[in-house]
Protein backbone atom coordinates (compact mmCIF):
# COMPACT_ATOMS: atom_id res chain seq x y z
CA UNK A 1 0.00 0.00 0.00
CA UNK A 2 1.65 3.29 -1.43
CA UNK A 3 1.02 6.83 0.59
CA UNK A 4 -1.59 7.88 -1.46
CA UNK A 5 -3.44 4.28 -0.95
CA UNK A 6 -2.94 4.70 2.71
CA UNK A 7 -4.21 8.20 3.11
CA UNK A 8 -7.44 7.66 1.17
CA UNK A 9 -8.33 4.89 3.71
CA UNK A 10 -7.63 6.82 6.49
CA UNK A 11 -9.93 9.38 4.85
CA UNK A 12 -12.99 7.24 4.11
CA UNK A 13 -12.71 5.71 7.54
CA UNK A 14 -13.01 9.18 9.59
CA UNK A 15 -14.41 11.19 6.53
CA UNK A 16 -11.81 13.62 7.42
CA UNK A 17 -9.71 15.72 5.29
CA UNK A 18 -7.66 17.05 8.46
CA UNK A 19 -4.42 16.55 9.71
CA UNK A 20 -3.26 17.96 12.83
CA UNK A 21 0.21 19.29 13.03
CA UNK A 22 1.98 17.36 16.52
CA UNK A 23 4.32 20.79 17.10
CA UNK A 24 5.39 20.70 21.06
CA UNK A 25 6.27 24.14 22.47
CA UNK A 26 7.36 23.94 25.59
CA UNK A 27 5.51 27.12 26.51
CA UNK A 28 2.31 26.45 25.73
CA UNK A 29 2.11 22.90 26.45
CA UNK A 30 -1.05 21.94 29.05
CA UNK A 31 0.84 18.83 30.70
CA UNK A 32 4.52 19.04 31.74
CA UNK A 33 5.29 15.88 29.49
CA UNK A 34 5.50 15.88 25.13
CA UNK A 35 4.64 12.21 25.19
CA UNK A 36 1.50 12.21 27.72
CA UNK A 37 0.18 15.02 26.00
CA UNK A 38 0.72 13.99 22.23
CA UNK A 39 -0.73 10.11 23.33
CA UNK A 40 -3.61 12.50 24.96
CA UNK A 41 -4.30 14.19 21.75
CA UNK A 42 -3.82 11.31 19.55
CA UNK A 43 -6.24 9.43 21.74
CA UNK A 44 -8.97 11.78 21.47
CA UNK A 45 -8.77 12.96 17.73
CA UNK A 46 -7.66 9.89 16.38
CA UNK A 47 -11.25 9.30 14.73
CA UNK A 48 -10.93 12.60 13.28
CA UNK A 49 -8.39 12.89 11.19
CA UNK A 50 -6.59 11.66 8.05
CA UNK A 51 -3.17 12.26 8.87
CA UNK A 52 -1.10 13.81 11.49
CA UNK A 53 1.83 15.70 11.04
CA UNK A 54 5.25 16.34 13.47
CA UNK A 55 7.17 19.07 12.18
CA UNK A 56 10.35 17.87 13.48
CA UNK A 57 11.75 21.67 14.07
CA UNK A 58 9.98 21.48 17.42
CA UNK A 59 11.81 18.52 18.70
CA UNK A 60 14.92 19.32 17.55
CA UNK A 61 14.56 22.36 19.13
CA UNK A 62 14.19 20.21 22.54
CA UNK A 63 17.48 18.90 21.98
CA UNK A 64 18.27 14.32 22.07
CA UNK A 65 15.06 14.37 24.57
CA UNK A 66 12.81 15.91 21.76
CA UNK A 67 13.37 13.40 19.43
CA UNK A 68 13.10 10.31 21.91
CA UNK A 69 9.67 12.35 22.03
CA UNK A 70 9.40 12.13 18.39
CA UNK A 71 10.13 8.22 18.64
CA UNK A 72 7.59 7.76 21.63
CA UNK A 73 4.48 10.09 19.95
CA UNK A 74 4.91 7.85 16.91
CA UNK A 75 4.22 4.84 18.37
CA UNK A 76 1.40 6.29 19.77
CA UNK A 77 -0.34 7.00 16.39
CA UNK A 78 -2.31 3.88 14.97
CA UNK A 79 -0.98 2.37 12.49
CA UNK A 80 -3.72 2.99 9.78
CA UNK A 81 -3.38 6.81 10.09
CA UNK A 82 -0.45 7.91 7.81
CA UNK A 83 2.38 10.26 9.20
CA UNK A 84 3.84 13.12 7.30
CA UNK A 85 7.20 13.81 8.49
CA UNK A 86 7.19 17.60 8.14
CA UNK A 87 10.96 18.36 7.87
CA UNK A 88 11.81 20.37 4.76
CA UNK A 89 14.59 18.67 3.90
CA UNK A 90 16.71 19.59 0.89
CA UNK A 91 20.30 18.82 -0.18
CA UNK A 92 22.67 17.13 -2.98
CA UNK A 93 23.37 13.93 -4.07
CA UNK A 94 24.79 11.33 -0.86
CA UNK A 95 23.24 13.78 1.96
CA UNK A 96 19.93 13.72 0.07
CA UNK A 97 20.19 10.32 0.07
CA UNK A 98 21.38 10.34 3.89
CA UNK A 99 17.79 12.37 4.65
CA UNK A 100 15.58 10.20 2.45
CA UNK A 101 16.71 7.31 4.68
CA UNK A 102 16.80 9.52 7.91
CA UNK A 103 12.66 10.17 7.30
CA UNK A 104 11.42 6.88 5.46
CA UNK A 105 13.66 4.19 7.09
CA UNK A 106 14.66 5.50 10.28
CA UNK A 107 11.72 7.61 11.71
CA UNK A 108 9.37 5.89 8.93
CA UNK A 109 7.48 8.32 8.10
CA UNK A 110 4.66 7.56 5.28
CA UNK A 111 5.21 10.91 3.58
CA UNK A 112 7.64 13.68 3.88
CA UNK A 113 7.90 17.67 3.08
CA UNK A 114 11.23 18.18 0.53
CA UNK A 115 12.66 21.75 -0.48
CA UNK A 116 12.91 21.97 -4.03
CA UNK A 117 15.57 24.37 -4.36
CA UNK A 118 18.59 21.77 -5.21
CA UNK A 119 16.40 20.69 -8.50
CA UNK A 120 15.48 16.95 -9.60
CA UNK A 121 18.96 15.68 -8.98
CA UNK A 122 18.66 15.88 -5.27
CA UNK A 123 14.78 15.61 -5.59
CA UNK A 124 15.57 11.56 -6.68
CA UNK A 125 16.74 10.21 -3.87
CA UNK A 126 13.56 10.73 -2.22
CA UNK A 127 11.09 10.04 -5.13
CA UNK A 128 12.97 6.74 -5.33
CA UNK A 129 11.08 5.21 -2.11
CA UNK A 130 7.89 5.12 -4.16
CA UNK A 131 5.54 4.05 -1.63
CA UNK A 132 6.67 7.03 0.55
CA UNK A 133 5.04 10.75 -0.05
CA UNK A 134 7.46 13.74 -1.30
CA UNK A 135 5.31 17.16 -0.68
CA UNK A 136 7.31 20.02 -2.43
CA UNK A 137 7.58 23.15 -0.67
CA UNK A 138 5.74 25.63 -3.61
CA UNK A 139 3.54 28.24 -1.91
CA UNK A 140 4.82 28.27 1.59
CA UNK A 141 2.11 29.82 4.78
CA UNK A 142 4.00 32.99 5.11
CA UNK A 143 3.58 36.41 3.63
CA UNK A 144 7.56 36.46 3.40
CA UNK A 145 7.37 33.66 1.02
CA UNK A 146 6.74 36.19 -1.55
CA UNK A 147 10.07 37.25 -1.77
CA UNK A 148 11.02 34.28 -3.94
CA UNK A 149 8.28 32.33 -4.35
CA UNK A 150 6.10 35.00 -6.22
CA UNK A 151 9.06 35.77 -8.34
CA UNK A 152 8.43 36.16 -12.56
CA UNK A 153 10.64 33.86 -14.22
CA UNK A 154 10.61 33.32 -17.91
CA UNK A 155 10.30 29.56 -18.90
CA UNK A 156 10.06 28.05 -22.36
CA UNK A 157 6.45 27.88 -22.26
CA UNK A 158 6.20 31.48 -20.55
CA UNK A 159 5.98 33.47 -17.82
CA UNK A 160 5.01 32.43 -14.53
CA UNK A 161 5.71 32.53 -10.94
CA UNK A 162 8.36 30.52 -9.73
CA UNK A 163 6.08 28.71 -7.18
CA UNK A 164 4.11 27.67 -10.58
CA UNK A 165 7.09 26.75 -11.86
CA UNK A 166 7.96 24.33 -9.07
CA UNK A 167 4.10 22.91 -9.44
CA UNK A 168 5.03 22.34 -13.51
CA UNK A 169 8.30 20.95 -12.62
CA UNK A 170 6.71 18.34 -10.07
CA UNK A 171 4.26 17.53 -12.65
CA UNK A 172 7.05 16.54 -14.94
CA UNK A 173 8.97 14.48 -12.16
CA UNK A 174 5.98 12.73 -11.19
CA UNK A 175 6.77 9.58 -12.65
CA UNK A 176 6.18 7.58 -9.94
CA UNK A 177 2.89 9.18 -8.73
CA UNK A 178 4.09 10.39 -5.50
CA UNK A 179 4.78 14.03 -5.73
CA UNK A 180 2.49 16.10 -3.82
CA UNK A 181 2.84 19.84 -3.33
CA UNK A 182 2.75 22.20 0.00
CA UNK A 183 0.46 24.73 -0.72
CA UNK A 184 -0.42 27.31 2.15
CA UNK A 185 -3.79 27.64 2.72
CA UNK A 186 -3.04 31.10 3.54
CA UNK A 187 -2.62 32.03 0.41
CA UNK A 188 -6.18 30.71 -1.48
CA UNK A 189 -5.43 32.54 -4.82
CA UNK A 190 -2.37 30.39 -4.78
CA UNK A 191 -4.06 27.16 -3.98
CA UNK A 192 -6.30 27.41 -6.98
CA UNK A 193 -3.69 28.54 -9.48
CA UNK A 194 -1.72 25.49 -8.31
CA UNK A 195 -4.66 22.94 -8.78
CA UNK A 196 -5.30 24.32 -12.03
CA UNK A 197 -1.90 23.14 -12.96
CA UNK A 198 -1.75 20.45 -11.13
CA UNK A 199 -5.66 18.72 -11.25
CA UNK A 200 -4.79 15.34 -9.96
CA UNK A 201 -1.84 16.07 -7.64
CA UNK A 202 -2.39 15.60 -3.99
CA UNK A 203 -1.68 18.67 -2.03
CA UNK A 204 -0.80 19.29 1.81
CA UNK A 205 -2.16 22.75 2.55
CA UNK A 206 -1.25 24.08 6.01
CA UNK A 207 -2.29 27.02 7.53
CA UNK A 208 -5.95 26.57 8.42
CA UNK A 209 -7.24 27.85 11.67
CA UNK A 210 -4.09 30.09 13.49
CA UNK A 211 -2.73 30.95 10.67
CA UNK A 212 -5.43 32.42 9.68
CA UNK A 213 -6.23 30.86 6.37
CA UNK A 214 -9.73 31.44 4.69
CA UNK A 215 -11.07 28.27 5.12
CA UNK A 216 -14.13 28.15 2.53
CA UNK A 217 -11.47 29.66 -0.09
CA UNK A 218 -8.40 27.15 0.39
CA UNK A 219 -11.50 23.98 0.27
CA UNK A 220 -12.82 25.12 -2.60
CA UNK A 221 -9.69 25.90 -4.50
CA UNK A 222 -7.53 23.11 -3.28
CA UNK A 223 -9.91 20.10 -3.86
CA UNK A 224 -9.21 18.16 -7.00
CA UNK A 225 -13.14 17.44 -9.16
CA UNK A 226 -13.54 14.40 -6.87
CA UNK A 227 -13.68 16.45 -4.29
CA UNK A 228 -10.40 15.25 -2.57
CA UNK A 229 -6.57 15.01 -3.11
CA UNK A 230 -6.51 17.91 -0.35
CA UNK A 231 -5.07 17.44 3.12
CA UNK A 232 -5.45 20.46 5.32
CA UNK A 233 -3.55 20.64 7.87
CA UNK A 234 -3.97 22.59 11.66
CA UNK A 235 -1.32 22.45 14.63
CA UNK A 236 -1.71 25.40 16.89
CA UNK A 237 -5.55 26.29 16.63
CA UNK A 238 -6.39 22.21 18.05
CA UNK A 239 -3.16 21.14 19.67
CA UNK A 240 -3.38 24.23 22.27
CA UNK A 241 -7.22 25.05 22.09
CA UNK A 242 -6.34 25.18 26.10
CA UNK A 243 -4.28 25.11 28.70
CA UNK A 244 -7.10 23.62 31.38
CA UNK A 245 -7.00 20.22 32.46
CA UNK A 246 -9.36 19.09 30.13
CA UNK A 247 -7.57 19.99 27.10
CA UNK A 248 -7.72 16.48 25.32
CA UNK A 249 -11.87 17.22 24.99
CA UNK A 250 -11.05 20.81 23.96
CA UNK A 251 -9.12 19.73 21.59
CA UNK A 252 -11.56 17.20 20.22
CA UNK A 253 -14.15 19.72 19.64
CA UNK A 254 -11.80 21.26 17.86
CA UNK A 255 -10.99 19.04 15.35
CA UNK A 256 -14.75 18.04 15.23
CA UNK A 257 -15.67 21.58 14.49
CA UNK A 258 -12.72 21.82 11.82
CA UNK A 259 -13.28 18.44 10.44
CA UNK A 260 -16.67 18.60 9.84
CA UNK A 261 -16.88 22.21 8.01
CA UNK A 262 -14.45 20.98 6.17
CA UNK A 263 -16.56 18.35 4.87
CA UNK A 264 -19.81 20.63 4.58
CA UNK A 265 -17.85 23.28 2.45
CA UNK A 266 -16.44 20.23 0.38
CA UNK A 267 -19.94 19.36 -0.06
CA UNK A 268 -21.31 22.60 -1.49
CA UNK A 269 -18.10 23.08 -3.46
CA UNK A 270 -19.21 19.71 -5.34
CA UNK A 271 -22.92 20.95 -5.57
CA UNK A 272 -21.52 23.85 -7.06
CA UNK A 273 -19.87 21.93 -9.91
CA UNK B 1 33.51 37.37 19.20
CA UNK B 2 30.83 37.18 16.50
CA UNK B 3 31.54 33.93 14.03
CA UNK B 4 33.51 35.92 11.40
CA UNK B 5 35.92 36.94 14.35
CA UNK B 6 36.12 33.39 14.81
CA UNK B 7 36.46 32.05 11.94
CA UNK B 8 39.63 34.92 11.11
CA UNK B 9 41.60 34.12 13.74
CA UNK B 10 41.14 30.43 12.78
CA UNK B 11 42.15 31.35 9.32
CA UNK B 12 45.56 32.99 10.30
CA UNK B 13 46.54 30.72 13.65
CA UNK B 14 46.25 27.66 11.00
CA UNK B 15 46.93 29.97 7.78
CA UNK B 16 43.77 28.18 6.04
CA UNK B 17 41.10 28.92 3.91
CA UNK B 18 40.20 24.99 4.39
CA UNK B 19 37.41 23.63 5.58
CA UNK B 20 36.70 20.04 6.81
CA UNK B 21 33.21 18.37 6.17
CA UNK B 22 32.64 15.67 9.06
CA UNK B 23 30.33 13.69 7.28
CA UNK B 24 30.09 9.82 8.28
CA UNK B 25 29.07 7.16 6.07
CA UNK B 26 29.27 4.38 7.63
CA UNK B 27 30.08 2.11 4.46
CA UNK B 28 33.50 4.37 4.27
CA UNK B 29 34.37 4.35 7.42
CA UNK B 30 37.99 2.96 7.80
CA UNK B 31 37.10 1.86 11.64
CA UNK B 32 33.52 1.13 13.01
CA UNK B 33 33.18 3.70 15.47
CA UNK B 34 31.54 7.17 14.05
CA UNK B 35 33.60 9.41 17.06
CA UNK B 36 36.34 7.40 17.15
CA UNK B 37 37.44 8.29 13.49
CA UNK B 38 36.32 11.86 13.72
CA UNK B 39 38.59 12.11 17.13
CA UNK B 40 41.46 11.01 14.95
CA UNK B 41 40.30 12.96 11.93
CA UNK B 42 40.15 15.91 14.16
CA UNK B 43 43.54 15.24 16.13
CA UNK B 44 45.05 14.88 12.80
CA UNK B 45 43.82 17.89 11.18
CA UNK B 46 43.40 20.55 13.59
CA UNK B 47 45.99 22.78 12.84
CA UNK B 48 45.71 22.96 9.30
CA UNK B 49 41.62 23.78 9.03
CA UNK B 50 39.73 27.37 9.75
CA UNK B 51 36.35 25.49 10.43
CA UNK B 52 34.81 22.25 10.65
CA UNK B 53 31.62 21.77 8.97
CA UNK B 54 29.34 18.45 10.18
CA UNK B 55 26.40 18.04 7.69
CA UNK B 56 23.52 16.72 9.80
CA UNK B 57 22.03 14.58 7.19
CA UNK B 58 24.50 12.16 7.47
CA UNK B 59 23.74 11.66 11.62
CA UNK B 60 20.20 11.75 11.03
CA UNK B 61 20.65 8.80 8.57
CA UNK B 62 22.55 6.66 11.54
CA UNK B 63 19.09 7.58 14.09
CA UNK B 64 19.29 8.62 17.73
CA UNK B 65 22.65 6.78 18.15
CA UNK B 66 24.45 9.04 15.11
CA UNK B 67 23.09 12.11 16.88
CA UNK B 68 24.98 10.93 19.90
CA UNK B 69 28.09 10.55 18.02
CA UNK B 70 27.48 14.26 16.39
CA UNK B 71 27.49 15.47 20.04
CA UNK B 72 30.88 13.72 21.32
CA UNK B 73 31.95 14.94 18.17
CA UNK B 74 31.40 18.65 18.39
CA UNK B 75 33.11 18.32 21.95
CA UNK B 76 36.51 16.83 19.99
CA UNK B 77 37.16 20.27 17.90
CA UNK B 78 39.02 22.51 19.48
CA UNK B 79 36.68 25.63 20.84
CA UNK B 80 39.07 28.09 19.11
CA UNK B 81 38.06 26.30 15.58
CA UNK B 82 34.22 27.52 14.46
CA UNK B 83 32.43 24.79 13.18
CA UNK B 84 29.53 25.35 10.83
CA UNK B 85 26.10 23.49 10.95
CA UNK B 86 25.00 22.19 7.97
CA UNK B 87 21.78 21.72 8.18
CA UNK B 88 19.98 23.79 5.28
CA UNK B 89 16.75 24.28 7.41
CA UNK B 90 14.22 26.72 6.69
CA UNK B 91 10.84 26.54 7.70
CA UNK B 92 8.06 29.45 8.60
CA UNK B 93 7.72 31.53 11.99
CA UNK B 94 7.76 29.38 15.09
CA UNK B 95 9.10 26.59 13.08
CA UNK B 96 12.37 28.64 11.86
CA UNK B 97 12.85 29.83 15.39
CA UNK B 98 13.11 26.28 16.66
CA UNK B 99 14.93 25.52 13.85
CA UNK B 100 17.21 28.62 14.90
CA UNK B 101 17.37 27.48 18.33
CA UNK B 102 18.51 23.86 17.79
CA UNK B 103 21.37 24.75 15.89
CA UNK B 104 22.17 27.86 17.83
CA UNK B 105 21.44 26.60 21.22
CA UNK B 106 21.25 22.69 21.64
CA UNK B 107 23.65 22.58 19.06
CA UNK B 108 25.85 25.31 19.68
CA UNK B 109 27.37 25.65 16.16
CA UNK B 110 28.89 29.08 15.64
CA UNK B 111 26.98 29.32 12.00
CA UNK B 112 24.53 27.36 10.03
CA UNK B 113 23.71 26.68 6.37
CA UNK B 114 19.68 28.23 5.70
CA UNK B 115 17.45 27.13 2.61
CA UNK B 116 16.13 30.95 1.22
CA UNK B 117 13.40 29.55 0.00
CA UNK B 118 10.91 30.73 2.30
CA UNK B 119 11.80 34.59 2.30
CA UNK B 120 13.08 37.12 4.62
CA UNK B 121 10.50 36.61 7.37
CA UNK B 122 11.38 33.15 7.86
CA UNK B 123 14.88 34.05 7.62
CA UNK B 124 15.01 36.84 10.04
CA UNK B 125 15.44 34.30 13.17
CA UNK B 126 18.46 32.81 12.46
CA UNK B 127 19.85 36.49 11.69
CA UNK B 128 18.60 37.63 15.28
CA UNK B 129 21.10 35.56 16.93
CA UNK B 130 23.79 38.67 15.65
CA UNK B 131 26.99 36.37 16.62
CA UNK B 132 25.87 33.57 14.42
CA UNK B 133 26.93 32.87 10.71
CA UNK B 134 23.88 32.50 8.38
CA UNK B 135 24.52 31.16 5.05
CA UNK B 136 22.46 31.26 2.53
CA UNK B 137 22.07 28.99 -0.16
CA UNK B 138 22.83 30.57 -3.77
CA UNK B 139 24.19 28.28 -5.88
CA UNK B 140 24.27 24.68 -4.97
CA UNK B 141 26.96 22.32 -5.67
CA UNK B 142 25.38 19.87 -7.78
CA UNK B 143 24.48 20.39 -11.45
CA UNK B 144 20.56 19.85 -11.14
CA UNK B 145 20.20 23.17 -9.10
CA UNK B 146 19.94 24.47 -12.14
CA UNK B 147 16.83 23.54 -12.64
CA UNK B 148 15.71 26.44 -10.17
CA UNK B 149 18.43 28.26 -9.11
CA UNK B 150 19.84 29.36 -13.27
CA UNK B 151 15.87 30.22 -14.09
CA UNK B 152 15.70 34.08 -15.20
CA UNK B 153 13.58 35.87 -12.84
CA UNK B 154 12.24 40.08 -13.82
CA UNK B 155 13.22 41.92 -10.87
CA UNK B 156 12.80 45.72 -10.59
CA UNK B 157 16.59 46.78 -11.63
CA UNK B 158 16.36 44.10 -14.35
CA UNK B 159 16.94 40.10 -15.82
CA UNK B 160 18.86 38.26 -13.19
CA UNK B 161 19.02 34.66 -12.63
CA UNK B 162 17.97 32.91 -9.19
CA UNK B 163 20.61 32.82 -7.54
CA UNK B 164 21.76 35.84 -8.27
CA UNK B 165 18.62 37.31 -6.71
CA UNK B 166 19.34 34.94 -3.63
CA UNK B 167 22.63 37.36 -3.46
CA UNK B 168 21.03 40.84 -4.31
CA UNK B 169 18.82 40.04 -1.40
CA UNK B 170 21.01 38.32 0.74
CA UNK B 171 23.27 41.76 0.71
CA UNK B 172 19.70 43.63 1.57
CA UNK B 173 18.96 42.01 4.52
CA UNK B 174 22.36 41.92 6.07
CA UNK B 175 21.85 44.61 8.71
CA UNK B 176 23.81 42.80 11.40
CA UNK B 177 26.75 41.59 8.89
CA UNK B 178 26.22 37.88 9.70
CA UNK B 179 25.02 36.98 6.64
CA UNK B 180 27.13 34.67 4.01
CA UNK B 181 26.29 32.74 0.77
CA UNK B 182 26.98 28.95 -0.39
CA UNK B 183 28.35 28.65 -3.73
CA UNK B 184 29.64 25.72 -4.84
CA UNK B 185 33.17 25.46 -5.84
CA UNK B 186 32.02 22.91 -8.70
CA UNK B 187 30.56 26.07 -10.92
CA UNK B 188 33.21 28.58 -10.62
CA UNK B 189 31.72 31.17 -12.81
CA UNK B 190 28.89 31.80 -10.79
CA UNK B 191 31.10 31.96 -7.95
CA UNK B 192 32.79 34.64 -9.19
CA UNK B 193 29.60 36.31 -10.27
CA UNK B 194 28.53 36.13 -6.82
CA UNK B 195 31.62 37.84 -5.42
CA UNK B 196 31.20 40.87 -7.88
CA UNK B 197 27.56 40.99 -6.67
CA UNK B 198 28.53 41.14 -2.96
CA UNK B 199 32.25 41.79 -2.74
CA UNK B 200 32.52 41.53 0.93
CA UNK B 201 30.50 39.00 1.70
CA UNK B 202 31.85 35.77 3.33
CA UNK B 203 30.86 32.33 1.20
CA UNK B 204 30.91 28.88 1.84
CA UNK B 205 32.35 26.87 -1.53
CA UNK B 206 31.92 23.61 -0.80
CA UNK B 207 32.75 21.13 -3.13
CA UNK B 208 36.49 21.24 -4.07
CA UNK B 209 38.34 17.61 -4.09
CA UNK B 210 36.01 14.53 -4.65
CA UNK B 211 33.12 16.48 -5.80
CA UNK B 212 35.48 17.95 -8.71
CA UNK B 213 35.79 21.43 -8.41
CA UNK B 214 38.31 23.16 -10.17
CA UNK B 215 40.49 24.82 -7.00
CA UNK B 216 42.02 27.25 -9.12
CA UNK B 217 39.21 28.65 -10.67
CA UNK B 218 37.19 28.84 -7.46
CA UNK B 219 39.83 30.74 -5.56
CA UNK B 220 40.88 32.78 -7.98
CA UNK B 221 36.69 33.90 -8.78
CA UNK B 222 35.87 33.28 -4.69
CA UNK B 223 38.59 35.32 -2.55
CA UNK B 224 37.71 39.12 -1.88
CA UNK B 225 39.81 42.06 -2.76
CA UNK B 226 42.00 41.22 0.57
CA UNK B 227 42.13 37.24 -0.51
CA UNK B 228 39.86 36.47 2.34
CA UNK B 229 35.84 36.32 2.52
CA UNK B 230 36.22 31.95 1.64
CA UNK B 231 35.85 29.27 3.24
CA UNK B 232 36.68 26.38 0.74
CA UNK B 233 35.07 22.61 1.90
CA UNK B 234 35.89 19.62 1.12
CA UNK B 235 34.74 15.74 2.82
CA UNK B 236 35.02 12.48 1.44
CA UNK B 237 38.68 13.36 -0.38
CA UNK B 238 40.01 14.37 2.90
CA UNK B 239 37.60 11.96 5.37
CA UNK B 240 38.35 8.90 3.85
CA UNK B 241 41.20 9.39 1.82
CA UNK B 242 42.07 5.78 2.66
CA UNK B 243 40.14 2.84 4.42
CA UNK B 244 44.09 1.25 5.68
CA UNK B 245 45.03 1.72 9.32
CA UNK B 246 47.02 4.88 8.80
CA UNK B 247 44.08 6.83 7.43
CA UNK B 248 44.70 9.69 9.82
CA UNK B 249 48.06 10.36 8.49
CA UNK B 250 46.61 10.17 4.86
CA UNK B 251 43.94 12.46 6.00
CA UNK B 252 46.05 15.10 6.99
CA UNK B 253 48.61 14.97 3.99
CA UNK B 254 45.64 14.98 1.88
CA UNK B 255 44.15 18.12 4.05
CA UNK B 256 47.38 19.98 3.94
CA UNK B 257 48.38 19.81 0.50
CA UNK B 258 45.01 21.39 -0.31
CA UNK B 259 45.95 24.09 2.12
CA UNK B 260 49.06 24.73 0.81
CA UNK B 261 47.59 24.04 -2.76
CA UNK B 262 44.89 27.63 -1.74
CA UNK B 263 47.16 29.12 -0.21
CA UNK B 264 49.43 29.43 -2.90
CA UNK B 265 46.75 30.25 -5.73
CA UNK B 266 45.35 33.08 -3.07
CA UNK B 267 48.86 34.56 -3.59
CA UNK B 268 49.38 33.83 -6.98
CA UNK B 269 45.44 35.79 -7.51
CA UNK B 270 46.53 38.67 -5.39
CA UNK B 271 49.88 39.14 -7.26
CA UNK B 272 48.03 39.36 -10.37
CA UNK B 273 45.52 41.98 -9.74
Amino acid sequence: MNFREKLEGAQERNRSLLCIGLDPQRELLPVGDVVQFHRAIIEATQDLVSAYKPNLAFYEALGLEGLRALEETLKAIPSHIPVIGDAKRGDVGPSARAYARALFEVWGFDAATVNPYFGYDALRPFLEYRQKGVFLLARTTNLGGRDFQALYVSTASGNYQLYEVVALKAREWNRYGNIGLVAGATFPQELKRLRALCPEMLFLAPGIGAQGGDLAQAVAGGIDSSGKGLILSTSREVLYATRGPDFATRSRRMAQGLRDQINALVAASQAAR
